[in-house]
């Protein structure tokens, strides 16, 4: 890992990016967090638009985790951003392009071509970063993984034993083979769904939070589009984090 | 109204049992009350099981709330505690009682003989305690309606002005009428569904939740039974009248 820019927030929060190999990333740490004890880590997740682009919703995100006590951190994902395209996940995303122009149903081979190379190629390296991220010095874990591709946390919530809570976001497409995957989650969560989501199915979304194996899970519809989660239902994730990692 | 006992907790919160005609209730005042401005109010909803039955979380939800600055009051429903017993509603429950023992559906003429007459009765009631409630010295509202009797909560929302958010508990049987009231619901809602809610239809509860009109909405699921609510979706409820009401 290597430290690439650095710079401070006025409410002492400090950024940092980095390369891990090739890929970018991005840490932020409380101002407390040298000075004190070690702090939990969240793994902030987001959709396959590249980090440059979801850089504003990231890092209000990771200052308001901060002023909790949490570091968050976050990593290009695979065939994002300037990294080299995926060839299989491209396609798909053409044929999905066209699916939604021709008002047709996105079927399931779409969607796992979509997702499924996402999620191998993406759990292995956040994996990857932790190893990393704990290393440093006032990062302590326990670690929570929060939004993104839900399919990513679902995956990293079953084979991730320092994953210990989630907070996912129901609004991406979810491969049928991850509805299995998600028998298999045991750690708490805290589920997000946009109730109007435009590209979403909510009848999928109820039913993969049924499906989750979690004793501790609990479902937040809001009202409104994709984008438009409300500040407060963020200050509720960030409560879930506090319950569980602090 | 008449105070007929009092008593003060150490937390500094009063307690005053009254009676507004026949009609028992509970009045909880922070500690603070008198001495501040005027403090809004919560009316807490209960089911029709009597308020003796329901105090112990009665007057935990009270301090809970009085502790982030709320006045909350409670009255006995129609048919309830000591209260004369209204006969259509008693026959209905026991035709109720029936058909949940021989494993059968419940009709909706059972639900209905169930819930109506108990809305027709108890909104009236809930309307002429908030008169009196907001003429006492240091309650000055604005005003929300939180949990019980669903049903009940909607009839509030849409016809008394001063409930101005309601916090409501998908957890009772519903008459097929209140659907379209809800659809007249304007006010802000913090809806709580219990998913494993033995005796609660999953999927009413949330057509229901789809049908309120409110543009800010929000649903919240957790794992476990009717009684099962966890301590932090309380807290969740009173934030959410924090960020309505005060």
């Amino acid at each position: 890992m290597r430290f690439t820019s650095e710079r401070r927030f006025d409410d002492g929060v400090l950024e940092r990016e980095f390369t891990l190999g090739e890929i970018p990333g991005i840490l932020w740490t409380p101002g407390s967090a040298s000075a004190s004890a070690p702090v939990p880590l969240i793994l902030l997740g987001h959709p396959p638009l590249g980090l440059r682009k979801m850089y504003p919703r990231l890092v209000d995100r990771a200052r308001h985790s901060a002023a909790e006590g949490f570091a968050t951190a976050t990593i290009e994902l695979p065939g994002s951003g300037d990294r080299p395209r995926l060839p299989a996940a491209e396609r798909a995303r053409a044929d999905l392009r066209r699916a939604l122009e021709a008002g047709e149903p996105v079927g399931d081979e779409i969607v796992d071509a979509l997702v499924l190379p996402l999620v191998d190629e993406a759990v292995p390296e956040w994996q990857a970063a932790l190893d990393v991220l704990l290393a440093l010095p006032g990062i302590g874990g326990p670690v929570g993984y929060s939004g993104g591709v839900i399919s990513i946390g679902i995956r990293l919530a079953v084979v991730e034993p320092r994953v210990v809570a989630a907070g996912l976001f129901a609004g991406s497409f979810v491969p049928r083979v991850m509805f299995e995957e998600a028998r298999r989650v045991t750690v708490p969560l805290h589920v997000l769904l946009q109730w109007d989501d435009e590209g979403n199915d909510r009848q999928a979304a109820l039913d993969l939070f049924d499906a989750f194996g979690s004793e501790e899970k609990s479902l937040h519809a809001h009202m409104g589009g994709h984008t438009g989660v409300p500040q407060y239902a963020g200050d509720a994730v960030v409560r879930f984090f506090t319950r569980h990692l602090m």
